[in-house]
């Protein structure tokens, strides 16, 4: 429970924007669950009523997932998510629905990837579950065949690079289980996958094997973004899962050597045309001023990108339908909704969107996006440094977070729009992400129509707060 | 977040018992996980460390499902169940293991339980999925065949009793999706199967019917317990899944007779002996004094209970071995473990465990129950009314309820035992509630181990708190 003088003030601050009825948060066990769930973020009434008595969140995630399951930007994929954005906002009755050019990426997986045992002997020709990492150069055609030495940090790499020189180097740091925010723990890990292969390329490698980053303890590999260093030789890259990761570690802490013969097909075409999908509910008193609700619509190409990002594109539709449908009417300001192309792999999306809305950023007073998951919300990740947005967070739950909003709005930090993620409960999200599990079936329907209320309902207030807002100071956009 | 000097006011107060280098909540980012989920119930770091980094509570819960699945009072797998919890106890390194005993209905299923359609013809010959509701009595050997009324309210069967009369009752109300606490929603809709069969042969009804009480649209039927008022015809009682209600609801409606045949082969035998589990973790300064974890070790008979209530005894169970391993040492009091018997139809392990420890309950400084699942810990469950629970209520997060702790310590409310309860993510709870589909695989291991490693940190700081506790009102025990 938040202590209720603290709520109170946070409200008489926004007395403008709450319930028309207002009605101070309880300490006392009420019938009413907005205020029996003070803890967490709070719900504006009508919103919560009408999501949870028509719930549309999940159907709209259904349609994305049927649609385009695979939709890595550049792809078939992808043009048909878009197309199905921009009909699904025109259908909702959304304003200003367009589609906004970007020039993106396009990278292909290829038709073979194949990891096989060749060393320890009694181990040969078992497959090990592999994904190549988004943008990862092929091998040749007969793949490559070598050593493996398993490091578990770049210094460790660095250490011994004689050693590693001509081999396949396995990344096998694993997330951190004792962190409890696995958010902390991917980001401890993370740079074997993004980084790996410039750094193995560096000491002479043939290529970097990176255990998947995710909790999770199985046999599913986790794809995800890689970079390759200017002016470093370009080895391939590939995903195992942990499973796999793990046995190759247990055959050479028993001392055996081992051998992998690693085949990827993966290639990269020249960029191609695709779009960010935008459409608005215009305010009704200061319609050029916006509050930003985002989201991206690209996603890896296997499993489906129902968590990653699908459940943000279905909190963003909905909370649309949920502020179009409100009794309470239009906020002061217009919410934008942004559905953006090439997250996953160029934030070219995000930075397109920048340069075209360069002269309104001065007027995005400020920018949520929802991009972890689907799970039950538990509040926002935001700016602690932001005073107003702080009040807000306060209201709304969740625990401030140098992480702040997420990828897709990063590049406009540096005109000081105040930036927000919707935090949802993180613990399972990684068991998912960028693999064959992130499905449909593992998004629960009513946590995600309670992301989408709570994304309408810190909408609303942000977009009806009466006066100026403050902006951040400028600062650099970071990922 | 909660706000920062309400905090720092908590922990002052708590200041003898918080961390030997006490910390302050940050409202900065912070590389620490403990401080960075203020907005949750708070986590001692030492317990949060050790169970992150050896979590043993899924395993605990695997042991349960696997060696008693179902464990009915009463039934055999209650027998297995009990062993297996003092075995647990006594190789976990719990003090004073013991069995207390008490008297527990038995009630058997039986081998038959069916429910068809003979109108509309064209369904004719059609099963609809049921579970008899424990505490059921028989139908006749041959079934009973009766038309089909559906209600939902008791006013209503009762506005339509001559209707009613010689009929098969459908109690029909759905619980309601637009409640955000889905415990409230339960508690609108449970009265027709804790009720209905007798509020159905008042008006000479031959049987009831219940719809299943979950958000969940499937064909899994989901029992309960039932209770027959005094001297009042037993008719016998069954659950139908929610999609087989609203078959024979839109039949209804569409203006055709519904003629159904239920079989029920259940009964009720004599009362058996059986026990709690009971063990403890002495306390270092005041050994008699206890702050009291409690689950329930039984479970309804089909699936394997591992939500409801197998996720509460591992809570428990791994709690105890968290606090053993602590490197803080013991707590000034005792903590005890009680796993219960019977709460599922009759809490007679509840009474007796209440009846033996009379003349130590006014030594029972506070009473916590985690009985609502396995999911992720947002806060406690407590009676509002207590101030210094309010005040660790406060530290812990979670919106205070009146439906405080649970139903196995709710008699230990008439002596002024202070009572909370674990308050897990409820939003997926009765979905699986009650029904085959409460297994080991819907509950998620991460989820769980936060559980016992919140429960354990409250268990710690209650047991350490230094000075005297106040006591509760005495008040009338409740369910």
């Amino acid at each position: 429970m938040r202590p209720l003088q603290s709520v109170l003030g946070c409200l008489a601050a926004l007395s403008a924007c709450v319930a028309p009825e207002p009605e101070p948060l309880a300490t006392e066990p009420a019938a009413d669950g907005v205020r029996e769930h003070a803890s967490g973020p709070v719900y504006v009434p009508e919103l919560l009523s009408g999501g949870l008595a028509d719930p549309q969140a999940y159907a709209l995630l259904s349609e994305l997932c049927t649609r385009a399951p695979a939709r890595l930007a550049g792809s078939d994929g992808a043009a048909r998510a878009v197309e199905w954005a921009r009909e699904t906002m025109q259908r909702l009755g959304l304003e200003n629905v367009r589609l906004e050019p970007c020039q993106v990426p396009r990278w292909e997986r290829g038709d073979v990837e194949e990891l096989l045992v060749v060393e320890p002997s009694a181990h040969a020709g078992e497959r090990l579950p592999i994904l190549a990492l988004g943008g990862s150069v092929a091998t040749p055609a007969g793949g490559l065949e070598a050593e493996v030495i398993a490091v578990t940090s770049f210094e460790e790499l660095h250490a011994r690079a004689r050693e590693a020189r001509g081999k396949l180097v396995l990344f096998a740091r694993a997330m951190d289980r004792t962190r409890f925010e696995p958010f902390e723990a991917y980001g401890g890990a993370v740079n074997q996958r993004s980084s790996g292969a410039s750094e193995a390329a560096v000491v002479g490698a043939l290529a970097a094997l990176v255990r998947s980053v995710t909790f999770a303890q199985d046999d599913q590999p986790h794809t995800g973004a890689m970079n390759y260093s200017e002016g470093v030789e370009r080895i391939p890259a590939a995903a195992v899962s942990t499973n796999a990761s793990d046995r190759v570690l247990a055959w050479l802490e028993g001392g055996e050597r081992v051998v992998l013969r690693l085949t990827l097909a993966c290639r990269t075409h020249e960029p191609v045309l695709s779009h960010n999908v935008v459409g608005e509910v215009v305010g009704r008193e200061r319609p050029d001023e916006f509050v930003l609700i985002g989201a991206h619509l690209d996603a890896w190409d296997v499993g489906q990108g129902a968590h990653d990002d699908g459940a943000g594109c279905a909190h963003v539709l909905e909370a649309a339908r949920l502020l179009l449908g409100s009794p309470r009417g239009r906020p002061r300001r217009s919410v934008r909704c942004v559905l953006f192309m090439n997250e996953e792999n160029g934030l070219r999306g995000a930075q397109a969107y920048r340069d075209a809305h360069r002269e309104e950023l001065e007027r995005h007073v400020l920018a949520i996006e929802s991009d972890r998951g689907g799970g039950l919300p538990l509040g926002y990740a935001s700016d602690a440094a932001l005073g107003a947005l702080g009040t807000l967070a306060t209201l709304f739950g969740g625990a401030p977070c140098a992480r702040g909003g997420g990828a897709d709005i990063s590049p406009l930090a540096e005109f000081g729009v105040p930036l927000a993620g919707l935090y949802p409960n993180p613990q399972r999200y990684f068991d998912v992400h960028h693999s064959a599990h992130d499905v449909l079936a593992a998004v629960h329907p009513r946590e995600l129509e309670l992301g989408a209320i709570v994304l309408a309902s810190m909408a609303w207030l942000a977009a009806d707060l009466e006066g100026d807002w403050p902006r951040n100071p400028r600062r650099p956009a970071r990922r």
